[in-house]
């Protein structure tokens, strides 16, 4: 019988943020692909498209012009999955089988830039603390809304993640309810808290600083890494040094570095296939419901699909849809293979 | 101030099998959409494919020639994601962050028949009840073996839900631990029998085949049916009227009537959108592990990615990651759209 190494054999690792297991297969990376190929666009976007919903001064599909604005621009979803609609509503608390709530919320379109073909790696850092100094301002403004209980903000980058035009944006869903991932970490988070009176996250980031393998990029005040329990190939998050419940409580110096590792860290996704990087990223962090909330930490997911190349993904199926996640790459090996990317970005070599 | 109205207003539903919610946005079906649009082969595919590797009599990439097997073949996944293997292991208990334990299993592919072109729905009720037999005796000989605990079957069909090869095959992912879902799925059987001495699941569908509004087929012995809390547009579930804990139980007369649902559903998929329908199919039973598993009913889960026609499917990205499930039309709309369609293959017609 041979000892379990965790390089080479197959295991189960846990995500404590979550409280689920996820199935990894470090040999499985070896398996040949015949399966489908993702087309990629490599068509160089102009500045400025006339047809493009998003552009300065364009018209939105509900008639309304753009403004010609200068940095980051928000309005509201045209087609947004919630309404702001009071709605009249009894609970049926027996019901086991058919229950259901009436759910009210808001949806936000950020356009990043008004450059139409300026992805964040691309974009200067300013312009990116812009962008944070907007998630500021819409977690305040929308979290001060008294039904408003989470804001949840986020990017999906590329038509592979679902994204419907290119000109670079994120979206904001504010809603009355926690969304169930938000609810499930808040409970691991409470529950550590409780039991240790620490911050779950501000102890992981410690022990992940001081084993270093899983780190992908540090600076003063943020640490990008690869968790652990990462299930998505090139899975990262971005964790602050300090103990932050909420993006309001950053300071200026703080925004800078926020803006500086997220520059860092998209412009080595795009090099690590030459190819502008999909993912899905979202911040996690203290819901808007008047709690303080000291067992949260400020946090940020990227959930990129690829895994071998421009164009073959990570298809999270038949075994992970009704068994677990399974991932074919440790998180260490992710880790090693982000780190070596340039932080320059392969257009401007 | 409006009252309630669930077919119109964005809500949330439980579900009470994971324990999770799923946010319900009716109108949001209605928002156009310039996104990715998926390629579909409308190739037709020859009876017998001298390149494939499933085919009768053809070479694997181990080398190892395929029978000439002249029904269901199962072989063993030359990539299997788990090893045989035992391996020595301590486990470190007091790990919080860095928590991994080695996984044992087997991995096989099941062939579902000789036929290159032969979908389930194209197939004859006797070829898909040999399949099932043959998911009856892998289900015994592999919880037979002493560390097998659990026993996956599942389907994973269409390019789009990363189906490498499109000869007709399923696959079963056997191992030692209690995979997340199943995990999460016992626990909820396990409370509700506990607290009710009744059977959740059976008690669900009594109460849906009452209220008939999510009902798709209805015989002797199963129903096929879109769950209340679905979160795929088109997801649905087969589950047996009789309290059965695992597929080895069921009478030759049953294996007739699931192979009978069987092939009307996916018949019903593919008329749909006049396209072979993709999905991800998997059963959920009693695991394998000695115990008797009352708690446990035998269905099986249905999760087709298609949205709106054969190439525009329903992206679960940024939000959905990151928030929760998020679907666009209401259960009992898509259950009476596929109540609607006919039982014959539109390739029939
Ligand atoms: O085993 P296959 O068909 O090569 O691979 C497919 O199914 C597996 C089990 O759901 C997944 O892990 C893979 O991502 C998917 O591409
Ligand atoms: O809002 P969009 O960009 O039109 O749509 C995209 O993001 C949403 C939020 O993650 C998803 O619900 C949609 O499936 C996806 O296509």
């Amino acid at each position: 019988m041979r000892n379990f190494d965790i390089n080479e054999d197959p295991h189960r690792r846990y995500n404590p943020l979550l409280n689920e297991w996820v199935l990894v297969s470090p040999h499985r990376a070896k398996r040949p692909w015949q399966g489908q190929n993702e087309t990629i666009s490599t068509e160089k976007l102009p500045e400025y498209d006339p047809t493009c919903y998003l552009c300065p001064g364009n018209v939105r599909a509900n008639g309304v012009n753009n403004p010609n604005y200068e940095s980051s621009f928000v309005f509201e979803n045209d087609f947004a999955a919630m309404k702001q609609d009071e709605i009249m509503f009894e609970d049926d608390i027996k019901q086991t089988f058919f229950k259901a709530q009436p759910e009210r919320g808001i949806s936000r379109v950020v356009c990043f830039s008004p450059r139409h073909d300026l992805t964040l790696p691309e974009m200067e850092v300013e312009g990116i603390e812009n962008i944070i100094r907007t998630w500021q301002k819409e977690y305040t403004d929308l979290g001060n809304i008294d039904y408003i209980n989470h804001v949840q903000i986020f990017e999906n980058k590329g038509s592979v993640m679902g994204c419907s035009n290119p000109h670079p944006h994120g979206q904001i869903w504010a809603q009355s309810s926690l969304p169930t991932q938000v609810e499930k970490t808040q409970k691991s988070l409470k529950d550590y808290f409780i039991k240790n009176n620490r911050n779950l996250l501000q102890d992981y980031l410690k022990a992940e600083l001081i084993k270093e393998e899983r780190i992908v990029i540090e600076n003063d005040h943020f640490a990008a890494l690869v968790p652990f329990w990462a299930i998505w190939p090139y899975e990262t998050m971005i964790i602050s040094k300090r103990h932050i419940t909420r993006i309001t409580e950053f300071t200026a110096e703080e925004v800078t570095s926020y803006a500086t590792i997220l520059k860092q860290l998209t412009t080595k996704y795009d090099n690590l296939f030459n190819t502008s990087f999909p993912y899905s990223s979202g911040i996690h962090q203290a819901p808007t419901d008047g709690g303080k909330h000291e067992e949260w930490q400020f946090h940020m997911h990227f959930y990129p699909p690829l895994l071998r190349s421009a164009t073959v993904k990570k298809f999270m199926v038949g075994y992970e849809m009704l068994g677990e996640s399974q991932r074919d790459i440790t998180p260490e090996k992710s880790a090693a293979v982000l780190r070596e990317q340039s932080d320059i970005h392969y257009k401007n070599k």
